[in-house]
């Protein structure tokens, strides 16, 4: 039994400060860096690559929208093309600051809105997948587990792109596996031992327990924990003491075996 | 006897078209493409890279300040992290889109403001190679024949980089192998026939005639040309046309002789 | 009979130029400009408001997303507040170029998708209105006649704010009274004699002949040109002239009835 | 005896938040509000105007270089039409935000490099001054008191402003009156009630006590505290209160005599 613990960071951008970067990698395997365009600017993204290399975690392209103002999280209309464009831009850079600090790139997860619109996108999901192959096809795509999750990666595979599965510890999930919305209560769970509860269930045995109650399969090889605030950082320390408690060797995506 | 014919490109943005490329192409053998701080965006890059390769020319970077606003012709000063991080970033943006479409990226030609600060700043020029050498230690680096000119390159060298020296055929030199400001009156050659004759004295017996009459030596290796405008093209397709009646080889920069 | 002529100008950016806004204005009597959102710049908008003042045409703000790259294009999913202080910001920016250079503000035009989504979107045409009441309540709001026109003006009225009609006439419209999409074949008129004599019909008789043949009333203060090409700035002066000999007045929209 | 109390505020921008604006209005008489070049965005301003005219306090513009990523912390080498321009824009984007919140605009603060450079730059000064007298002639330009402080006013006053010396209680001041820099040792002084000695110095007696010992006479309108920090509120409440004490009137510097 493996999985990934992945978490966004990076996220500061010039004279302004997101997130708690170094309290979070000793909790994770796989560090989701913002490329600026959404958040991060070039010495964010240096010093975060450096960082995660210094605790031996690997390292994606966590690229955005082009909207600053808004952290990435306001859809926007945007073309196949240019969201191609868009992606391989931000990978790019990336990608260099990886090369610079002699490690490299491991996956890529779109951001905020451009995640969102993926889950169910299957236009944007190929652009994002062309994207990455052009740039190099042994990166990872992280989709949200459930749902279309299993549509969308087949689309990526058509592209050459292997995607992984993301679940959230945190988060209420419905009975037919997708994420309760935001705005309904009761959607994000607050309790790290709950959390921590989940997020074994999710490694060990692969479901969830749904809102009504019932229990739901869910494919999951990274579990996604939050840094930009001190409950995230100690659930992120929970979930990994109880998974590794529970025998669940947590690792990279790249060490899981392919689906 | 070799020379490379290089000219900046893909400076267009968004709704915004700057730069006859497709009509200097033909004429040249390196671009320097715009990278998205004070010119050009993702598409552009796709688009320019792409134009490139189907001319058979060599790919080089046109990294500049984070200024679009004033398309990085304003100094601005930053720090030495600063530097090599915005350097990483865009070098690295662009080396995606080269690897997008099948090819490698072969130098570093520091933009406007950038390039004429490097001009006398060992450190920056220090930060440049440090940031190059980062990416991609085989990358060449363009900078200004004469002046200090082997200076920088010595200190680029220290760094592990390689320059390739740059002159301008349509620019007037004082004595001491400077470009004369363009400030003065005379300061550019508008005639593409006067220019050619100086690109081939400055190919084939590597000096430039001042304004003072007297003969300066040049160390060059490729020869800077104009795509912004009716005139430029048609001077670069003079001096191209002129290089080869003189038995001069047109060639990318990396078929030139180690210095 | 009196009628108004408006067109986008303000729309270069830094080094970049678009539009022909000198040749444009000898025709128009009201001009749109863009506010550094989606396009123009802050010396751009000083020259803009110069050369208007100038032609003794009146000024408009011409507002758009925070979308430069995309020349706010695309739609973007913005809140109500978020709109209302875009807005307020672009508003209060023109403005005080109108202050230096001794004139007013006349009226605000969204631009692109921003006009676009507002056409059908009571919330959008609300906070756009609410934002122009907080700064100078004297502001008409420029909208597109028929379709929604008349409920989208009532509510920019619930907030104080008086609308004017804008029509195109080198568009085709439906028999609903309103444009055929830009998709379909035929949606733009470009001969200008054609486009004359539908600005002439729809300021003298308030009509469009639809693409079914039909006559729509359409309800029409201000005709929209065209300024970024020859044959939109020929079209414009065509369009001056045949109204002015169909003994229409045009005349900025502040000297139209209220309706 | 009277004085001014002002601090920067409004800096934060989208998602990331800077400054404990909330704490420190309740003991300043002046805000200076950034406008979205350097910092601030919108929203943030109107929600700072708003929180200002809440607490009595008169606002002013804080404008800076167009360097959101450097924070307008680095020199940019603008030409006076540009400098003109970036503040007629800024200044007009936050008279807007106070009128829709009912209150005028009191004063004009330049930030980060721009103040900098304008403290020793009678180009610069004039730009800003023009600028200001552009879009209303009332507005108070803040620079900094002693060294070229009158030079500069006097420059100012050529173009109509009227200039408000401001000088810091928690900065080492040289037997010359002007600032020690930052980068020598004690430049900053940490103390409260040391800071607040100095504030009530400045204010009763027109003098600061310099590193060599001497007494210094200094003309002094508005003092500057800091809210981005809980030692900069702490500082800033203990210099009010000692001012208060002391007989000082602590009132906006429209309520001072003219100079």
């Amino acid at each position: 039994m493996k999985i990934d613990l992945n978490c966004d960071m990076g996220e500061s951008f010039g004279a302004y400060t997101l997130g708690m970067d170094e309290a979070i990698l000793p909790s994770i395997t796989s560090a989701n860096i913002a490329c600026g365009f959404h958040a991060g600017d070039p010495q964010v993204m240096s010093r975060t690559v450096k960082l995660a290399v210094e605790h031996g975690v690997a390292i994606g392209a966590h690229p955005g929208f082009p909207d600053l103002l808004g952290f990435g999280r306001r859809n926007m209309d945007c073309s196949d093309e240019e969201i191609e464009a868009y992606l391989i831009y931000q990978i790019g850079a990336l990608q260099a600051f990886c090369t610079a600090h002699g490690t490299r790139l491991s996956h890529v997860k779109p951001h905020g809105a451009l995640y969102n619109m993926a889950v169910s996108n299957a236009s944007l999901i190929r652009s994002i997948a062309r994207a990455m192959a052009g740039v190099d096809a042994n990166l990872f795509m992280v989709t949200l587990a459930g749902g279309n999750g299993r549509h969308m990666a087949a689309i990526a595979k058509e592209e050459g792109i292997v995607t992984r599965f993301e679940a959230f510890p945190d988060r209420a999930y419905t009975a037919e596996g997708t994420l309760v919305s935001r705005r309904l209560p009761d959607a994000v769970i607050h309790d790290p031992e709950v959390a921590a509860d989940r997020a074994v269930r999710m490694a060990v045995e692969g479901v969830v327990l749904a809102v009504d109650g019932t229990t739901v399969p869910l494919e999951v090889d990274t579990l996604c924990v939050h840094g930009d605030n001190p409950n995230g950082v100690a659930m992120a320390a929970a979930i990994r003491s109880r998974l590794e408690t529970a025998g669940v060797a947590v690792e990279p995506m790249a060490h899981l075996p392919a689906r």
